[in-house]
């Protein structure tokens, strides 16, 4: 699917143009939206965002909804019984659903008005993985309906990131290594960014770490931490610090700064150093989460290897009731 | 101040009517806010609400803000510095601002247009204290701008909270002994729960837990569980559930089926048992997060008589230069 034509399609179908996107999945599939609500939240005058795990959503549904509401859900499977209920309640509501999964055969497909079914793995290029995608789709629907100055700058950067990626995974491939070798004993993390980014703190804790390692794991946003998570900072504790850049580029390095002085188990993952600035200012701090995303990537890898635990590993999920 | 009296002068000075609602603060006070943000996303039709912590609010600020939003900005002593950069920005782009502070001294009071010196401590009425006060307002809002159907359930809800929370303390004074006695040696706690409550899993983590304790902890969204962290569950790991009364509560019911089956060390605190009950079904929801702050203001006291960690003691908050 194109994502131009799907959303004049809707837009045409509309009354007053689109006024509200809702982003609404679990774990994963929650974390690739992060940064689409972001930017919404940042850069739109008219347009509404609402960010939800699909099973609140579902239970609580927001009032504001109607029928040029737009609901995007997310599930890479397809068949997460909370999403799919989601996106069929957003369409008995009369909402317009976009889907997005890896399975051609999902739940998710039926109640869908339009579904994107996105590339997965290592060779695909992370302009067509579903991060990217949600963000193309709602930098879409902001520039049909209130038009998005920087419109052309975020095309073009779409166009630079995959090749910043795979420059950047080269380069961090002998540090996650040391990195690995490193933290091989540790039972806990806290991952710290902020921004666009923030999301993907969050999924690398819950996902990367808790689901697929069984480690013990938590998000700080870099400007919370100053309020009370820092106090557990001590040189026993390992952070990873997530370095954006852009405008909140200021809340990181803060705390990289307090890092420095009072932890000493520390890895920054920075992507200006990774060669993210060739993407225009205006830009570029929403391209952040996608470039960190497939960086950490690596690192888990080497951290899943060190530790004899296969990132494909279940205890519960899939495998028990639930 | 007057709640009712600061929204109609503030209503009364813009064009079209309050059209947005950015609630502002760091750490704890950010938590106070989370409740208003649900209240905002759940049932208003119009009115556009952003939770922001308040560094990013102040390096990305949203283009939405303008001459007829109002930002309210929390600090309980007053003088955060980028919460006072944040009301003093938006009071430059002409937003109406409201600050709340324990401090009469505060330096946030100077870019307040309307302010609310809070009680504070074991003896005030918990609707004087800041949650209350923070969702009050959107309440207000919300009725002034659109009309809430519910207006008068809320406002008997709100007469009634503090005896329940009177008679809950009580109810989980031995219990928090007998918590606390347990879980003495745990160095880490996931805090779950789900909707208007959220925000004090994460408010419980972040500040009783690791900035009172310097313990490590994690908030978990009841309905996020399943989809990453509950991998993490075993015999060993402590979980503490909030368990709502009201639309979420499935989603915390899903969770305590799970952690009965998988955990060993799981604490319940519902607030179904402690008589929230006696709140119109309606409006309910909205005040267990108030109740759950006082209940588990009683856990963390006992956590701390017995670790011999006052809950005042602070390394770095306040004592090193950040």
């Amino acid at each position: 699917m194109n994502v131009s034509k799907v959303i004049s399609t809707i837009s045409e179908k509309t009354e007053t143009g689109i006024t509200e996107v809702y982003l609404v999945a679990c774990g994963g599939s929650l974390v690739d939206m992060y940064p689409a609500k972001y930017f919404l939240e940042s850069e739109a005058q008219k347009i509404v965002t609402g960010l939800y795990t699909a099973n609140e959503f579902v239970h609580a549904l927001p009032k504001r909804l109607n029928k040029d509401s737009v609901v995007i859900v997310c599930s890479h499977g397809g068949n997460t019984p909370e999403s799919v209920a989601a996106a069929k309640l957003a369409k008995e509501q009369g909402a317009h659903t976009i889907g997005l999964t890896h399975n051609k055969e999902a739940a998710l497909l039926k109640h869908s008005d339009h579904a994107f079914l996105y590339e997965w793995g290592e060779d695909s290029d992370v302009k067509n993985n579903p991060m990217a995608i949600i963000l193309e789709l709602v930098v879409e629907i902001l520039n049909t309906v209130e038009g998005y100055v920087h419109y052309n700058a975020f095309q073009s950067g779409m166009q630079k990131i995959n090749g910043i990626i795979v420059a950047g995974k080269k380069l961090v491939a002998p540090r996650a290594k040391v990195f690995a070798d490193k933290y091989r004993a540790e039972d806990l993390f806290y991952i710290l960014s902020s921004g666009a980014s923030y999301g993907h703190a969050y999924g690398f804790a819950i996902c990367s770490l808790m689901e697929m390692q069984w480690l013990n794991a938590a998000p700080i946003h870099s400007g919370e931490y100053f309020h009370g998570p820092f106090e557990v900072t001590d040189k026993e504790t390992p952070f990873i610090l997530m370095m954006n850049e852009g405008r909140t580029r200021a809340l990181d390095e803060r705390a990289l700064t307090f890092l420095k002085q009072y932890a000493e188990k520390v890895e920054v993952v920075d992507a200006k150093e990774l060669g993210i600035g060739t993407i225009a200012d205006e830009v570029v701090e929403f391209f952040n989460p996608i470039l960190f995303y497939s960086i950490l990537c690596v690192y888990r890898e080497a951290l899943a290897d060190v530790r004899n635990h296969p990132l494909e590993t279940r205890r519960y999920m899939g495998k028990v009731a639930y």
